[in-house]
C-alpha cells in the first residue's frame, strides 16, 4: 500500500505559529497501526480510534481507542528495550520530528491521522474519556514513572511535589492516590486554593517564605522537581530526611547549583526521569481509570491553539490544554 | 574516679602548627572504655589498647586492640540510631572538637588516651596490624559504606573511582575485592602506574582527555567522587551508564553543577554518603582481614606530624599517612 497523506498544522519558522500543513504519512508495515486523532495536547499525548492494523498486530481491533505518548519507536534490541526501558533507549525514536527507521520525520498528533508501531500504542480504558486520558501519556506518566517506586511502603511517604504545572499537578493526583502526605512547594501563594481545595495537597510553602521552609526540614522523603527553570537547589534539599530523594523530571537550560554536604550528610540523592516507558504508560492509564481520577484540563479547539501557547507563556493555564483535533477544521 | 589528664599534640591557632597540650578526659561512665592510643592518623582514625572499662562493658576486655572512628556520641534514641546509621544522627558527636554529653569537648585521638563510649569502639581483628587498619576507621569505611549495595549483584559491576587519594585509594582495593571492573579516572597521568600495577585497577582515563573520556560513555554503574574540590560533574555523568550513580563522599567547598538532561535522559543519580555506621565500620576490618587486603600507607612519628600536613598539603602522600603516637614523645 502507497503512502497517504494527513493534514495537520505545523509551525513554519522561529516563531513558534501554526498554519495548516499536508504531508505524507509512512507506509504501514505488518506491526503498525492507522489511527485518526481525538482531542490532544500539541503533538505528544495523543490520542485517536485505530482505523487499520497491520497482519501482525493482534492486540488492537479497529475501533479502539488508542493512545500515543512522547516515543514511537527505539532500536528493539538493546538491553532498555529488553528490559521495558525503551525510552532510555539510545535510538529512541521522538514522536515529534524525529527520524523513523524508513528515513521519513515523525509528524506528532497535531494531524488528521498517524502510522505508528503497535509498541508504541497504548490502550485507552473504555470508563476514560479521550481528554482526561491525553495528559496522562506524557506528563502523567513522568510523574508516576518516579513514584511508583515508592508503592507498597508500610509507613506513610511524605512527598513534596515542587512546581505546580502540568506535570506538578498530576504529581498531587497520583501521590495523593497513593496514600502520600503531599506538600507542594511553590514560588508563589497563587495557586495555595487550587492545591490544597481542589487537587487535595496536605500542605503548601511558599519557598521565599524562610519560616515555611524552616517548619518543613527534614521533613519530607522526596520531591517531585517540575520546574523547568533554574532554581537553588540547596533550599529544596534541606526538606529531605535521611536518604530523601530530588526527583528531576524537568529540563532546566541552566546548569543546576547544590551543596555536596547537603547531599553527604543526609545521605540524599538527586536523581533523574525521563517519561517513563510504554508498560507504565499502560499502568497509569489503569491505574487513573480504577481511581476514577480527574485531570484538570482546559479543552480548545484547534483555532485556539496559537492563543493557547500565547497564554503557556504566561502560565496561564490550569493546568493543561487539551486540543480537540476531530473537532476542529485542520486543512 | 575522678577525669584523669591526656597529652596530646594541639593547634593553638590558625596557623594549624601542632604543638604538646595536656588536657583532662571525661570521667569514665558504665560504659565507657579508657585506651592508650597506638598508630593513629591524625585525629580520627584511632587504634589503641583497651585499659580499663566501665561496669556495663561486655564486648571488651582489658588488652583488646580496638578502633574508634569519626564519631564517639548520638542520641542513641532517634530513627537513625535505632537502625544503625546513627552518623547521620542530628546530634551526633564528632570525635574532633564535638561537644560531649557532659559538656566537654571532644579531643580526637591525637593523644595519650581517650575514653569513648562503648557503641563507638570497634574490635581490630587480629590478623589486621594496627597501622593497616587505622585508614579503615574512616577512609576505608567511607568507600565501602556506598560501594556495600553492589554486592551481591549477578554481574560484573563496573566503577569508577574519581581522585586517588587517601578515600580513593582504598575505594580502588574494596571494589576490586568485591570483584568490580574498576576505572580510575584522574586529573593527570601521574599515578596511572599505581593504580594499574599497585592497586590492580583494571582502567585510567585522565578526565581531560576527550578521546578516553569519550571510550568511556555510558559504560559505568558507578562513580565514587572522592574529589574535595570543585570540578564540573557533567564529564563525569557521562561516564554513566543508564541508572548509573555518581556517589559524592568529599565535602567541596563551591557549589557542584550539572546539567539536568545529563541526569534525565539516563536515569542517573548524585547521590552522597558520609562516612558509614558502627556496624559497617565493623564489616570493613573484618573484610580487609578475611580478604588479606593491605592499605597503602606511610608511617610517621608525631615529630614529622607538621612536615607531613605539608606534604597533604601538596598532595604528595601515597595515599594516607599513620601517625606512630605510641613511638612519639608527646610530651
Amino acid at each position: 500500500m502507497e503512502a497517504r497523506k494527513a493534514f495537520g498544522w505545523a509551525a513554519r519558522d522561529t516563531s513558534g505559529i501554526l498554519s495548516p500543513f499536508s504531508f505524507d504519512l509512512r507506509k504501514m508495515g505488518f506491526e503498525d497501526v492507522y489511527s485518526t486523532n481525538y482531542p490532544l495536547v500539541p503533538g505528544h499525548e495523543i490520542v485517536g480510534e485505530m482505523v487499520e492494523f497491520g497482519l501482525e498486530v493482534k492486540r488492537f481491533r479497529v475501533g479502539d481507542i488508542v493512545g500515543v505518548g512522547c516515543i514511537v519507536g527505539s532500536c528493539g534490541d538493546c538491553l532498555y528495550c529488553k528490559s521495558n526501558m525503551e525510552q532510555y533507549c539510545p535510538n529512541a525514536i521522538f514522536t515529534i520530528d524525529g527520524t523513523n527507521k524508513d528515513g521519513s520525520r515523525t509528524r506528532g498528533g497535531f494531524s488528521s491521522a498517524m502510522v505508528v508501531h503497535q509498541t508504541f500504542v497504548v490502550r485507552i480504558p473504555e470508563k476514560l474519556a479521550p481528554e482526561q486520558a491525553a495528559p496522562l501519556l506524557c506528563a502523567g506518566v513522568t510523574a508516576y514513572s518516579p513514584l511508583k517506586q515508592f508503592m507498597g511502603c508500610d509507613r506513610v511517604v511524605r512527598g513534596g511535589i515542587l512546581g505546580l504545572g502540568g506535570v506538578g499537578h498530576l504529581g498531587v493526583i497520583i501521590a495523593k492516590a497513593m496514600g502520600h502526605h503531599v506538600t507542594v512547594i511553590s514560588s508563589s501563594n497563587k495557586k495555595r486554593e487550587e492545591a490544597l481545595e481542589i487537587l487535595g495537597a496536605d500542605a503548601f510553602i511558599v519557598s521565599s517564605n524562610e519560616a515555611e521552609m524552616e517548619g518543613a526540614a527534614s521533613s519530607l522523603d522526596y520531591i517531585l522537581d517540575t520546574v523547568p527553570a533554574f532554581h537553588p537547589l540547596h533550599h529544596y534539599l534541606s526538606l529531605l530526611t535521611v536518604e530523601g530523594k530530588l526527583i528531576i523530571v524537568a529540563a532546566v537550560p541552566k546548569p543546576l547549583q547544590f551543596d555536596a554536604v547537603d547531599i553527604i550528610l543526609g545521605k540524599r540523592s538527586i536523581s533523574g526521569s525521563f517519561i517513563g516507558s510504554m508498560e507504565e504508560t499502560q499502568e497509569i492509564l489503569e491505574f487513573w481509570a480504577d481511581k476514577g481520577l480527574t485531570t484538570m484540563i482546559e479543552i480548545v479547539k484547534k483555532e485556539y491553539a496559537n492563543k493557547a501557547f500565547e497564554r503557556m507563556e504566561r502560565n496561564d493555564v490550569r493546568f493543561r490544554f487539551v486540543l480537540d483535533v476531530a473537532g476542529s477544521n485542520l486543512e
